[in-house]
């Protein structure tokens, strides 16, 4: 039996990517965003309301997404509770914010992956901001990977997000191989 | 100690979305997209290359969104594999397409979550189509309901594409509570 919930899309796990940015005086700054996603193989696109971090990116051209893992929940979370125009966000976290090498924003050095963009495009969304970057590069934690070199997730153990019950999930088993489950049916 | 990937930005966890929609003389089909997300709460972005799927949603203004479950990763993966240029997938895959009440594009019964949409936006993304929806109902299985009408994922068991194992995933466990787990730091 269908039951039908109306015009509201939030029923599919979302990621939890922190982005991070620096303000004009290059006090660097973190939010937790869970609408985004990837555009193109080198792009990422996240939509982001009024915050401090939207200035930021509109200062410097520049951001960077990590996707929080299930080591740091608690900061992860803490990023999306708290405010950047009232706190100094990354002192308050106790984690380590590094210039990045490609980019004119930080990398945290805690998150196992760090993409470092430039911002390619803006778009309104009807108050928000959509902001498109380039990832110029991907950087990750060499314990993350697997014997082939590829991100092993259950080493890496990143949060998806839940938003009809508002908890953080880990990624769970494998239950199929891609371009492999479907041969039953070809 | 950190190594630097290069560009490529496909290492965090993708959705499953299983897109259908008819072409000029009806017929149905669809496709696995791994590339999209949330806009807003009422939006959908897709990101589709040169497929049965982008000329049909084109001449029709019009898609299905389907969360792909762990129940159907055969018939998921098989429509990531076969062209709808060359086969009616719909046939083949020995699923339900039925006309959605709301928009001018199929419903597939089995799969537990739909989200029906018009088109609100084309954006050309260097070859490819970026089509905003704009999600008119969102249907739901009610088994997949908990007991407060919100939809359980370890009822629903969403896929999740691991891009660098090329394999399909269900949700894991929930490890910290969302505007919660960050009370620690505030």
């Amino acid at each position: 039996m269908k039951k039908n919930l109306g015009s509201a899309g939030e029923l599919f796990p979302q990621s939890v990517f922190i982005v991070a940015s620096y303000d004009d005086d290059g006090v660097p700054n973190a939010m937790n965003v869970a609408w985004g996603g990837e555009c193109t193989r080198n792009e990422i696109c996240i939509n982001i309301g009024d915050h401090k971090t939207t200035d930021n990116i509109l200062a410097r051209s520049a951001f960077t997404v990590a996707p929080a893992d299930a080591a740091h929940v608690v900061e992860a979370d803490y990023f999306g509770m708290a405010t950047g125009r009232k706190t100094n966000k990354a002192e308050k976290s106790g984690l380590t914010f590094v210039k990045s090498e490609f980019v004119d924003a930080p990398v945290i050095e805690e998150f196992p992956l760090t993409m470092e963009c430039t911002v390619k495009e803006v778009q309104d969304w009807g108050g928000e901001k959509r902001f498109i970057g380039k990832i110029v590069n991907t950087q990750v934690d060499e314990s993350m990977l697997d014997a082939d070199g590829d991100v092993d997730f259950d080493k890496m153990r990143p949060l998806i997000y839940d938003s009809t019950h508002r908890v953080y999930r880990v990624v769970g088993d494998v239950v199929g191989g891609a371009w492999d489950a479907g041969k039953a049916l070809m």
